[in-house]
């Protein structure tokens, strides 16, 4: 097997040095050629390289360091704006403003994003995927001025790397496969799909620098908190029904 | 560039040649080195293969031919009933059960979906997502089991393929590219970019046999109409509902 795939990992730091819009351009090309609902491509890719959009963007993304040192932003979006304008134009009816038609165009857009990591990232580029795309997608839509029928999904910064990273550590692959039905997980196979991830001297530093007693509690409390999902919940489903997704 | 990426196509047809467990494993592990949201892995990965199981997950799919040839069916589950459950056994208090952490989940899970096909299809294997996951989750989640917080959202066939088959056309790659700021299409563009696709012979064949006048009224009224997408809009809200992630 290729080996990139075992080694691969996310890059934080980018070297100064540019990347062409003809690259990026072949790179999107060939990752046009990954798997879409019905051949529809239900996606867009807005570029970001211009130091005055990316000051109005990185709000949007809590100016996190591998916003701010990359290069480039990608803002994949699902877009069914295209595919209901060439509806409208040729005297069909379209009926697309409804969550399946936006889970559709989320998940073509989500492939693609995947699809274009990986050829980038053989290509010698760096990415990372902000997080923060979703909890923030009312103020993107507003500063990559996105039409109705628009949601941007993923954020990746792209660039050259920087210095060496390493890659993070995976669950034993047991943990996640399930043998024809899903087999719910006794107490002792979650403390034996944990255990690696807990030892981990980093992680046990990552607890000890957040005051907190065990690493889910960073999960829970300072990450990915309740208060924080639930408000950003309410925005996006606010901006679903603002694109149009949600009547 | 690796030629395999500009090449790459769907398999629908496939080979009676089985695939071994150890093989798919070896295959997940190295997928599993894709980004996730703060390295949570939110998936699991149910593999069908047993025929009784196949036959009472099949009405899901609406027994399309992908899903019968196939020996193998892998179902791509958002999971935060794993992770919640870790949660609670060290004293996390979780709130994951919002549209928020629904969407990392489901991100995760596609962003795994698709470097799985990377790799699988880089090994000889021939893969067809089946868009049919999202209509039916409340079915699939019946015949796998899955418990709450958990929710199905791809379903890939996988074999070995048999026959050749070829990949489909995709617009330019100018129409899903917008610099700096979505550029909203005129007239002239749609036509530009769609003119290639609606000049298929085998586009021109499907509308006739359709009885349509143009490429996007099969869309609209016959794979993709209104009607469906809404009973399956209600149905899919249902699901995450029933699996704890709207309240």
């Amino acid at each position: 097997m290729d080996k990139y795939f075992n080694t691969r990992h996310t890059v934080r730091h980018f070297s100064k040095k540019e990347i062409s819009n003809d690259f990026l351009e072949k790179l999107i090309l060939a990752a046009c050629h990954a798997p879409t609902t019905g051949n529809m491509q239900l996606y867009s890719i807005i570029i970001t390289k211009d130091p005055e959009n990316k000051k109005r963007l990185a709000p949007a993304h809590f100016s996190q360091p591998a916003f701010m040192n990359a290069p480039v932003i990608l803002t994949f979006c699902a877009d069914l704006n295209r595919f209901v304008q060439w509806c409208v134009l040729r005297h069909a009816i379209p009926g697309y403003d409804n969550i399946q038609s936006f889970i559709a165009a989320a998940l073509d857009t989500t492939i693609l994003a995947q699809q274009f990591v990986t050829i980038a990232e053989k290509e010698g580029l760096g990415t990372c995927y902000l997080g923060t795309t979703t909890y923030n997608a009312d103020k993107i839509q507003e500063a990559l001025n996105l039409p109705s029928m628009v949601v941007p999904i993923i954020s990746i910064a792209v660039g050259y790397p920087e210095g060496e990273e390493t890659a993070s550590d995976r669950l034993p692959v047991k943990a996640i496969i399930h043998n024809e039905a899903y087999k719910q997980y006794s107490e002792d196979e979650i403390n034996d799909y944990y255990k690696e991830k807990e030892s981990l001297s980093e992680n046990i530093k990552y607890v000890i620098e957040n005051g907190k007693e065990t690493l889910a509690q960073v999960f829970t409390d300072v990450r990915y908190p309740r208060e924080n999902n639930e408000i950003f919940s309410k925005v996006f489903i606010q901006h679903l029904k603002a694109q149009g997704f949600l009547e």
